[in-house]
């Protein structure tokens, strides 16, 4: 059965297309640049990738080519051969704890959740619109974001203000990267045999975007992001947990809009703004030596982690697992011996051999007399997606 | 010799009158509600409490007022037996990390501090500018709030946004109750014969503000008020941390401006604005078997400690003590216990009875096997502050 996990972003379509049950990657590919002067298309398949400039006004134009190019490449031969699109949703609010098969209702309820996300969730909303066009017959799955942190208890997912603005607002604490939690999670009790209901576990998704979630007896308990994905730890370009008073006291002296601030916490902030070099870890990291504003960057990267796993290990009460993923997260060992080496009073001890050569694969890279199990845990939201597609088609 | 130390707010001059350095209190009061409809002196010596109704429009009368009331009482026979005024100042930015003596280089510098601190510091430096009009020989010395956290190391004082404002609009983390910290921590030491240089510590100054503070070989390394005093953790009426994006989503969902939203942030939130009842702790703890939003109040103020601390003893690696003070600190152990309940993992353990029984006392308050040392230790700024002028005088 062929099923399609997408991600829309605002000017982008990622697409992976999986033979399920199997999990096997029949293709995949980007649509970037929607609405821009110039979109670009990428598509792998066969072991070939092919780049394509393209015209693409909007995400209803680039689902149109994206199901035109599969069959131009013959990776399908007929649409009705895909079964199922599932679209990963950024912000589900109160309303979505697990994926749904999304109808009408679905829709409408999505529609007033617009504004909790207002860069992602319409373009999620777009996406699924384009796809049930074009692909009527195939089942269409939302899988939200914020879904696996819907049982975080409520003294953590409220802010220290008036109640009635989370009652009313909906002002409170989502989270995010669950999708990617969730499938580490799910793999980490694999590889370990550890019982769901009787571990805990601090998740690690080091990405663009980063976040910590602390996870007692299979349940997302607290996370870094909050309300909105700039908050938690320092990012490529995020600036994480900040003083709220720092917002109105830059927008009088830089004079701009609040909302002008807000746009500098998410673009211009994090290692990029604390570096001055690059939102890149890797380049920033190579200047630490001769620069000090990139030794910063990495310092300051590293301290907000370790402050939060100090944290989530006091609310957790014990720690047993620790799992690092995202593009970071997987391919970094330096930044995995760096944290560790400053969790040292919860007993935590590399192997330093296993975690210098553990690049892009399933690896426990603590020692054997570590009090608490490190690993590193390739991602895959993209698989996640297919999956509860599939069986939500076969429930 | 006589020394007065004077803690002005924006509308309150609160003081206290010194013999040092027997440390001896020979009166204290405060004049509230200066420059409003009404003012209320009130001053308590030789066991007496008086409290009047005045006029005071400004904090020069109010200063007046205090001088000659002094006299009245015969507190004092001669204005010059006041060798030595003390002040609060609430944030010295970068330049201030030890208490001075003001002169007028002192004051300039001051004037251009103002914009970090706008409700506190214009009232310290008209409080200071007063006293030097009517007590012209005495010593005026200004003792800083944001002192203490001047060891605190780059990585841990930036906020991770462009390095350019960190140097050219001041925005750091400068902390708060650094003078309360350095009375409690040198106790400590006093105490416990611990030496400074080789002893990890958590401060937790629990009042109405309320913060909390990572102290390693006697210097302060990181703490939890940032650029402002609403950062941190939950307090009576401040938010402590939260999403930066909530400030722009929460102006446009109640059409106000972001400085009313930080209004609210600083005077409506925390205890009261989660409870719905009281800022008073005591108040919302007594409700919180029948009351959700009570108890959720509860829960909050002791997590946001919890992480905190857990925050610092990662960044510690080793905690060696814990300090309680302040209000809520040092006269409330339901509140020790349930934060010291959370903070197994670092092995506290309180000895119970010792916790209950220790109100407005220092108490060692932990068991004899516990990992850590807890300890409440009530607060004395003035006298800090009075010391600091004693010092400065006769150096």
């Amino acid at each position: 059965m062929k099923i399609l996990a997408v991600n829309a972003g605002s000017s982008t379509l990622k697409w992976k297309l999986f033979n399920m049950p199997s999990a096997k990657v029949i293709a995949k590919g980007q649509i970037e640049r929607i609405g821009l002067d110039g979109a670009i298309e990428t598509t792998e398949f066969a072991e070939k990738k092919i780049t394509e400039q393209i015209q693409s006004d909007n995400h209803q134009e680039a689902v149109t080519r994206l199901l035109e190019l599969l069959r131009e490449y013959h990776i399908v031969e007929q649409l009705d051969e895909i079964k199922g699109v599932g679209h990963r949703f950024v912000n589900g609010g109160t309303v979505f704890s697990k994926s749904v098969v999304v109808n009408d209702e679905v829709l409408a309820k999505m529609e007033k959740l617009k504004v909790l996300a207002p860069l992602h969730n319409p373009a999620n909303i777009m996406a699924i619109r384009a796809f049930k066009e074009v692909l009527p017959e195939a089942l269409s799955v939302a899988v939200f974001d914020t879904g696996f942190h819907h049982t975080m208890p409520e003294e953590n997912v409220i802010y220290s203000i008036p109640y009635e603005y989370y009652k009313k607002y909906h002002v409170q604490k989502f989270g995010a990267h669950g999708i990617s939690y969730r499938f580490v999670f799910n793999r980490l009790l694999e590889l370990t045999s550890k019982k769901k209901a009787k571990t805990n576990t601090i998740l690690m998704h080091l990405g663009s975007g980063a976040s910590i979630c602390a996870v007692k007896d299979g349940r997302s308990i607290d996370t870094s992001m909050g309300f909105s994905p700039v908050s938690g730890i320092t990012m490529q370009t995020r600036s994480g947990d900040v003083d709220p008073s720092l917002l109105i006291y830059l927008e009088n002296q830089l004079g701009v809009s609040s909302t002008r601030v807000l746009d500098i916490l998410n673009k211009e902030s994090g290692i990029l703004g604390i570096s001055g070099i690059s939102p890149d870890m890797r380049e920033v990291f190579a200047q630490k030596e001769t620069n000090h504003r990139a030794d910063l960057a990495v310092k300051i990267f590293i301290n907000r982690i370790v402050k939060y796993i100090g944290s989530y290990a006091a609310e957790l009460g014990r720690v047993d697992s620790l799992v690092f993923t995202g593009g970071i997260g997987e391919n970094v060992p330096f930044i995995r011996r760096m944290v560790c080496a400053q969790l040292g009073i919860f007993g935590v001890k590399l192997n330093e051999e296993c975690n210098e050569n553990a690049i892009a694969v399933e690896q426990k890279i603590s020692s054997i007399d570590s009090a608490v199990e490190v690993w590193t845990i390739p991602t895959n939201e993209e698989l996640m997606i297919a999956e509860d597609v599939y069986n939500l088609e076969n429930n």
